[in-house]
């Protein structure tokens, strides 16, 4: 029994349902452009395996799967029992055929057509003990180019349905944080606010995108802190660091809780993350490097007094993975593009004292960006 | 402030609360042990950077870092800002230093001495641009040895105390199926079910061990059938394929829960996968080979007339990671050793029609085997 749509609209208003992915169409755009990056750069085909780039080109979720790209003949995809039939009903537009372990080359024409490749790509993501393989199942290829970079370029650059998801992720985060910040109160654990924060994020989307940072007081000075069993004290602030997963997407936001009656040295470092965040805001472009975008959250950072205390990068795309290309860092090299989704994240860790980090989601434009995070920055513990 | 252990013994009623990490001493006896089987294998050093095998090492459970393993002046693990307070925490026994991203080698002692070896071990897991770059960094060493087949022999032989954190992940997951069987009802949609034991997940340890598993009716035809909207109707079977992570531990446990009145032909499939089952457990003796193990159920099921309806294998190890070594299957020349923890999985798909499979994990002893898992096989739904 299939439930009615209707049926499925009332369930939904309690729990977002399960995934819903792109159509076809997308997958069969994606790999297009592929296609025509691999022909640019003299490629004859490509292997693709790593989950979530095989996802992006075919709308496959399965932990297994060979993605066959031959640039004359286009794509097969090669997969074993367990997955074909989901495979077969996701793929209109391409072979899907099924993958066994150690079967002669002689029975699987898409691996006697690679075998005729001279220039093959590869993924740099992917295991260096599965390249080695794939060299000896394909001993003729001559040269062997790593396509991360391009994979990962076309991924940075979102596609109007995939902003779309992005919005829906993300507003999806927002409705979680409103739905989370009535039930938080001193006496609740690290432990238990991730707890009920994992309940929120299966009921506005599939989970989490990562696992939920929860610190509080001075546990926020450790930036990738562990939620324990340290409980939330009057007076204390509360740091929280999330996203939700919403069909395949990724958010991620940061907020510091503030306590009523906040300390004067959160105030202060408060302000000055604060200003970090704004500044990178307005002054982000289409045509900056990342490491133009890290310069001014860091450099506002720095004239307070603070620079050291600022040990991470000010932010990272966001899609199918929670960190993706760009990266905003001192070292990045990465070109801004209209289209690129990126959290802008500045912080202030005092070992022992404090933590501050104010994270939200941009949208790059064809004139700057657009912030997607609607969740206010000042919020205060209920009392 | 901290929870008393009395306030923590009182909230985890409720819930298992944060997982616990071994004490250091398991993690430095695992490392010499590494140790001694590089010098066996005339190694200098070796570079540890898979996020599984770098907790198993140390205990520190992050996103990034470097475990330096020299043989002779021993290991180092370098770690950037984020993580370096927490590593320090978990690491009494080896030194932990700051990783610049950038930094020269002239101001990374651990660098500086990797750069005399000669002969290295990677992990053939890790990227392969990753192992490019590492070669890049280390130009001196002229053998590079892929040691991932010598750590994951290690992690599949279990300690004493690994032992017991899977004794506990397992029956923390046959008391998540007690808890969830009286939930269970007709009307519910695959989607609903998967939600009600990801919430048992988060209270019965530190969520899931994997994606769960769950399929009304013909949808378990499909071994890896992703959850959805399909509604369990009355007379339809539920087949559970789900595991809680507990410590850091997985548990794996696959259920048929049969209707009321089931059909004959899934009455006759049970009991022939309940047969394999039961073949291949009694049968299981260490020094057999994965394949061996393999064969008594693969051929019980094929004298039956469904060889071809179980395609997949018999088994995996279990442990930190959902899937380890050893192998069960018709490929597999792993030797099967006490103090190995293996699931035992046969089953019977017949696409649009029914999908049984039964799974235990077992944990290898002297003389045979141990069945971990205690919830009982013949299950159903309430009424």
């Amino acid at each position: 029994m299939k439930r009615t749509s209707e049926d499925n609209q009332a369930a939904r208003t309690a729990t977002a349902g399960p995934a819903r992915g792109m159509p076809p169409a997308e997958h069969e755009s994606r790999l297009r452009r592929l296609i025509t990056e691999l022909r640019r750069r003299h490629l004859d085909g490509a292997v693709i395996t790593h989950p979530v780039a095989r996802f992006y080109y075919t709308g496959v979720a399965s932990s297994a799967g060979t993605l066959w790209v031959d640039v004359r003949e286009g794509p097969v995809f090669a997969v074993d029992f367990r997955y074909l039939f989901m495979a077969r009903a996701a793929l209109p537009f391409m072979p899907c055929e099924l993958y066994k372990p150690g079967a002669a080359a002689s029975r699987t024409p898409w691996l006697k057509r690679a075998r005729q490749w001279r220039r093959c790509g590869y993924e740099g993501r992917e295991p260096a003990s599965a390249l080695q393989a794939r060299q000896e199942q394909l001993p003729g290829v001559e040269e062997w180019e790593d396509i991360d970079s391009l994979i990962l370029a076309q991924r940075a650059v979102k596609s109007a349905r995939e902003q779309r998801a992005l919005r829906r992720a993300i507003a999806a985060n927002d409705a979680l944080l409103a739905a989370l910040l009535p039930q938080l109160r001193t006496g609740l654990s690290e432990w238990d606010i991730r707890n009920l924060l994992r309940r929120e994020a299966d009921r506005f989307g599939q989970g989490e995108a990562f696992g939920t940072i929860a610190c509080v007081g001075a546990n926020a000075a450790e930036c990738h802190h562990v939620p324990g069993d340290d409980v939330l004290e009057p007076g204390q602030p509360l740091l929280l660091d999330f996203g939700v997963k919403l069909d395949h997407y990724c958010s991620d936001m940061t907020r510091c809780i503030a306590p009523q009656r906040p300390r004067a040295l959160f105030r202060k470092l408060y302000r000055i993350v604060h200003e970090a965040n704004r500044s990178a805001i307005a002054a982000i472009r289409p045509g900056m490097t990342g490491q133009e975008v890290d310069a001014i959250a860091r450099s506002h950072i720095g004239k307070a007094g603070y620079g050291k205390a600022f040990g991470h990068g000010l932010g990272h795309g966001l899609g199918l993975e929670v960190h993706e290309d760009p990266s905003f860092s001192p070292r990045s090299t990465d070109v801004i593009r209209p289209g690129m989704v990126v959290t802008v994240e500045p912080g202030i860790y005092l070992s022992g004292k404090v933590g501050i980090r104010i994270e939200d989601v941009v949208l790059i434009t064809r004139d700057g960006c657009e912030v997607l995070t609607q969740s206010p920055h000042e919020l205060v513990l209920p009392l």
